[in-house]
């Protein structure tokens, strides 16, 4: 894994779509909802409080994922710091040492160190169009259940404008694996940071609203929609399974001044216009990077993401991501080589794709950055 | 263990002794730290940020644990979400499933979950006016080491106003425990967040201040000190253990936002101000309910702490605490029981203590409630 780029330690001419960062420009202002809190509710923000999270925001979260077609009460959610908090420890709840796990290929790559963590073992599943390939994962369980192996523990996936590959998982595909887990009684972990930042078409059903037995542990965050800094997040999970993880968050808890500050800013009118503000903004780059890759590096394939913030490129069979990430960050251009996204290392991994974030670039960056992406492209393409 | 209580879900008439939280009254005012943080350092507190902790915080806690005798770099110091995430840190840095570890006897009753969590054997161990009876823990060692049984892994305490005995260990007792870990090995792992509560006599050294080998992990927090809802301590260990628990430290790292506000408070001259005015009043109060168990419960040997948030009190040795306990909570009176705080269970735990919190009641309420107690007390001693 690459060590985090943080955009401060960089000059204006670097272009930075290795960045999972927010735009500047849409990070919201704060400070009347830091003011209310730390005045109109000083002590509830200042003293310990409950390690499930805030009776106050778990209410809205719960009320906010209903709208979403769930069936969630406050005991259903347990806030996390972030949603990484939330990997963690729905792996410190089901895995095991030696464990087997199901990921997409490729995947989240800060995810999978956390997987690591546990010592599991990765059953990589690959993707279409329509998102996670529900058909290969059951052939592979069929395969292991044949082989008498025990199955994995749980999927992991981020159903709506993946990271890195940008798909949606169509509704089809999230009935399908929704049975398939009930069936095989294995857990689902819906990583869903980017839901609200949809630029266009239907929401397709979360995986949580379409759950029927308490399969689908539900991860949201703040992050990617309001602040990283914030580092809230949460698990929407079955009550029992919640209460046991309270356990095992053995940190004290969310800071409470964080949290009534998000629950201010959600309850107020700002909030909506934000979600439009942020809607409209990463559409207009998401609309930039597709236009400039076209016109900059055609022989690649890019799959327009509705939703999000990366879109992934297939390159030529003969060209090497890896080589192009390096190469352009020498140049100046940072962004990630899709190797960096499978769990498998080795000769088997995919090394002609890249990952080019467009969330913390402006249009003007993408337009240069691309530019010059496309030069360093044909000077190890051979062109 | 009990539930936690939240203050607010009690009337006027109850006395909260079992609580850790702060004095409201002595919660400072944040507001213009937050505003700063929010306006001055906008993009930094809303962004992502390194899970080692933001660097002028590192840099800080460095320095101001270097005033108290350390010899410590900022890469030297973690930032956590709490002491409790460093003690699940540290943990997680040095244990497997059945490892032995010691810990006082009675110890911090929070601590022994997360200690469970990671399927800990306890080795408990005295204490007495010095504090950590070492002596007893070198022959408890050598025992082991005759029986053939691997050594524990780390030795936890709380050096400084043990909770909840309210001892200090001396500092020849502190010499000894270095060198007798040093000796054999085995880490220690010093929980300090007390260390600015001191109402009189000169400083022990820090664990951390005598370590030569980096055989400490010092736990540090603002929860005690400042306001327990930050959630924002540190640990302070050899800079590869560092880079290793950041691994761990899956989560994204504690909030750039509530940093900054430590920071911008710490550097300020309200800082030392609040340093003075906390002493202050938790003096008074530590007298108040000093003076009042002598008077209301003469039977009762209490231990002056010279510092810290607790009181703990040797009953007659027919007295039983958890029976006072439970007699004193019908009445209004919340208090824990010392059998709590004992790793081990069962008919070998001492059950003649109780534990007075004086941190979140007022000199009236403390007379108030040690009168009370009183009452309490003597209908179930038979007098």
């Amino acid at each position: 894994m690459p060590a985090p780029h943080f955009p401060s330690e960089f000059g204006e001419e670097t272009i930075l779509f290795d960045s999972g960062f927010a735009a500047p420009q849409l990070l919201p202002s704060l400070t009347p909802f830091a003011l209310a809190a730390l005045t109109e509710h000083r002590e509830e923000v200042l003293q310990y409080a409950s390690g499930r999270g805030q009776p106050h925001l778990r209410e809205w979260l719960a009320e906010w994922m209903n709208q979403d077609g769930c069936a969630l009460t406050p005991d259903h959610i347990l806030v996390t710091n972030g949603a990484k908090q939330g990997i963690d420890l729905v792996c410190r709840l089901l895995l095991d040492e030696g464990d087997a796990i199901v990921v997409s290929a490729p995947t989240y790559f800060t995810a999978i160190p956390i997987f690591r963590n546990f010592g599991v073992e990765f059953i990589e599943i690959g993707q279409d169009a329509h998102g996670f390939d529900v058909d290969a994962l059951e052939t592979a369980l069929d395969a292991r259940a044949a082989d008498g192996r025990e199955l994995p523990k749980l999927i992991y996936n981020v159903p709506e404008f993946h990271n890195p590959t940008g798909a949606t998982m169509s509704a089809a595909r999230r009935e399908a694996l929704i049975a398939l887990a009930d069936a095989r009684g294995i857990a689902i972990v819906e990583d869903s940071p980017y839901r609200q930042v949809r630029f266009e078409g239907p929401d397709e059903p979360l995986l949580k609203a379409l759950d029927r037995s308490g399969t689908v542990f539900h991860l949201g965050t703040f992050s990617k929609l309001v602040a990283p800094g914030l580092r809230i997040g949460w698990i929407a999970a079955e009550p029992a399974q919640v209460a046991r993880m309270i356990q095992l968050k053995s940190e004290g808890g969310s800071s409470p001044l964080i949290q009534r500050i998000i629950y201010e800013f959600a309850r107020s009118p700002d909030f909506s216009a934000h979600i439009d503000r942020v809607q409209a903004a990463y559409r207009e780059r998401r609309d930039c990077i597709v236009a400039a890759v076209a016109r900059e590096l055609p022989e690649a394939r890019i799959a327009v993401p509705e939703g999000g913030y990366y879109v992934w490129l297939t390159l030529p069979a003969h060209v090497d991501g890896d080589l192009l990430a390096a190469k352009a960050g020498e140049a100046g251009i940072h962004l990630i080589a899709g190797s960096r996204f499978f769990a498998s290392v080795g000769a088997e991994v995919p090394r002609h794709h890249v990952r080019l974030a467009y969330s913390y670039t402006t249009p003007d960056q993408i337009e240069n950055g691309v530019r010059r992406l496309g030069a360093v492209y044909r000077s190890i393409a051979g062109q």
